[in-house]
């Protein structure tokens, strides 16, 4: 039993699990036992939620069985839609439509259903938000099969190209899981409780939300697109070394040779831009980033920074068309099988998640009834 | 740094707090620096809730400007107000109606703000809950000042008595905080990634709502109704012992000599029964108290088990006319404005909770084309 405060629970082992593991050394992800260089290019969205779940990959009927059972649960009630267009009206971000709008889905009391209910509802709320925005109503279920492609349908209203849905899928399964960050612990101290699955993911969006959190996509882009134009490339980005300030989508806390998430999605965003999408913007980024690497070398010698997570999914997001504003809840929409995975792990483990706490406050204070009290007191 | 697995981080110190203190050998509770028991039956939920976010006692003019301050944000937006109605009409536990409806409050990018809204909201959503489930509309605000005024005139329509709304501020102090349990662990680590308040209570009700939390007062007067009369006390619970069962109501997991809320709750009851309530049934509780402690002696020589907080308080809220069904959500109505201090206290501490896991799955798995896939592989 440790008896000291560890400030952020640092390097304490909150859970054991067999979802997935971070060799940042090694630059390696390992996603139910499979490197992310082999599932992501190649499996779809529900192969890698059942590898998740089941701890195997599935064959083909049995993915067939799961995609069915994904689907039936592919739809939203009314309260919810209402919530989204009552969220959005009033100016919600959509990562708030997202938290407010899953709370509202019915729980059913096996916890197993109730996750993957979350899960299929994820792409239906955030396109819903979207749409919501954009003037248009939100839709209570899609056609379109899969949750990659559900999604882009229930942001367009029409069903996605071939490379868009392949696009989708790889990044959907890039971040699917990643250890024991801030919102999937959360998902499993909630269950731990015993709770239901509804509340461990709407949990888990809460903790996604902050800023502190990490993993969705920040700005990375925006900085291509004020650089504009290849010939301002280095003396933007030179002045940017000079003066010291913080470059977005370089360099990562965990991996230190590389991180596999952005060589998966660097090749994937080339394939992407390669069929569809915008390739001015594609090769002007891709020439930005050659620059930036070059100046990391002259500027901070041997430390070897390299292009990270960020930066690839801004530019296969944009590729696909999304917003930024949807960058983040589009994280979500990934992550969520993650979280549903990691709350039946805990449940499964059976025993709650409840840390101490040192006191530092007064002790002996003494009541004052509120009449004698003085604004020294 | 602890490279050991914590299975529930039992021991581990996760946060430092100035906000309460158990101190289970001793049976003593801090809340604020204050004693519980001078706390709770002097003082005003708002004077307590006061003390936690500042850390001192109010003076007359403080407590007033607070008071208006919270009196302000205690109304429900019709969106809120539309999500009781559908849950509760779909037959939503009243717990989970207090998930889907808190999660759809607004948020102002102001911590103290949204958490002071998040517990002001508390009363008129359960109350209003239970107002729909009565055939009533949901009230969005009420005249009665006062946290605990506001929960019972947002339950019944009608302004409370005095001596049940004492009561009722007994009770929300004793429960408004009880260091790191696992609902206020889950509102720091939401708000520890710098997200908004709303997301860290709503994430906190779900945590409390899984039955293994504790806290929230169980079955215990369950038995004193089915033992039904003085008389029957001694038989029945004497076979009981014979057969060794459970007996809920006695006994408490860290307090060992005396449960201070117990006392605070049990001398509450006792005022309460004495001008209002069903005498008969408070009698014949103490009653079988009396025997089952004798019975324990007799039983479980030297254990020194005592009667418990749930007992009390299930005496005390039957005491307020609150069914059952109310007991958990009423324990959040008090739990609520610990939770806002705590999620405020963390956010100052500018940490991120971010514990890690240990791997124990598979690695090298081998993909596998999905058409190559056996039921064996």
């Amino acid at each position: 039993m440790l008896n000291t405060f560890s400030p952020g629970l640092k390097g304490v082992i909150a859970a054991q699990t067999r979802l997935s593991h971070i060799d940042g050394e090694r630059g390696q992800l390992t996603i139910g036992g499979c490197s992310l260089d082999d599932l992501a290019p190649n499996a779809t969205y529900e192969e890698a939620l059942y590898l998740l779940l089941n701890d195997r990959l599935p064959t083909a009927a049995q993915l067939a069985d799961f995609r069915a059972e994904l689907a039936a649960l592919r739809h939203l009630p009314e309260v919810t839609l209402a919530v989204i267009r009552e969220a959005v009206g009033r100016g919600d971000a959509i990562m708030d439509v997202l938290r407010a709008a899953a709370a509202t889905l019915p729980t059913t009391g096996d916890p197993r259903t109730d996750g993957l209910r979350a899960a299929a509802a994820f792409p239906l709320i955030v396109g819903g938000a979207w749409r919501v925005r954009q003037g248009h109503d939100p839709l209570a279920q899609v056609a379109a099969g899969g949750h990659a492609a559900a999604y882009l349908a229930a942001l367009t209203g029409t069903d996605p190209s071939p490379a868009a849905q392949r696009a989708l899928e790889t990044y959907l399964i890039t971040v699917i899981d990643h250890g024991l960050n801030a919102s999937t612990f959360t998902a499993r101290v909630i269950a731990s409780t015993g709770s239901d699955l509804i509340s461990a993911v709407v949990g888990a969006v809460g903790a996604l939300k902050g800023p502190l959190h990490g993993g969705a996509p920040g700005p990375a882009l925006q900085l291509v697109r004020e650089i504009g134009s290849a010939e301002r490339a280095e003396p933007v980005l030179r002045a940017m070394f000079e003066r010291g300030e913080l470059l977005m989508g370089f360099g990562h806390r965990v991996y230190r040779v590389r991180d596999p998430r952005a060589d998966v999605l660097g090749a994937e965003a080339e394939r992407l831009f390669t069929t569809d999408g915008d390739r001015a913007l594609y090769d002007l980024a891709r020439h930005v980033e050659a620059v930036a690497l070059r100046l990391f070398e002259e500027y901070k010698p041997g430390r070897r920074i390299q292009t990270n997570v960020e930066f690839y999914t801004a530019l296969l997001l944009n590729g696909l068309r999304l917003d930024p504003d949807l960058f983040a809840p589009t994280f979500a929409v990934g992550r969520a099988g993650g979280w549903v995975a990691h709350a039946l792990e805990q449940i499964a483990a059976g025993k709650i998640i409840r840390p101490t706490s040192e006191y530092t406050g007064e002790t002996n204070r003494p009541w004052i009834p509120l009449e004698e009290r003085t604004p020294s007191a």
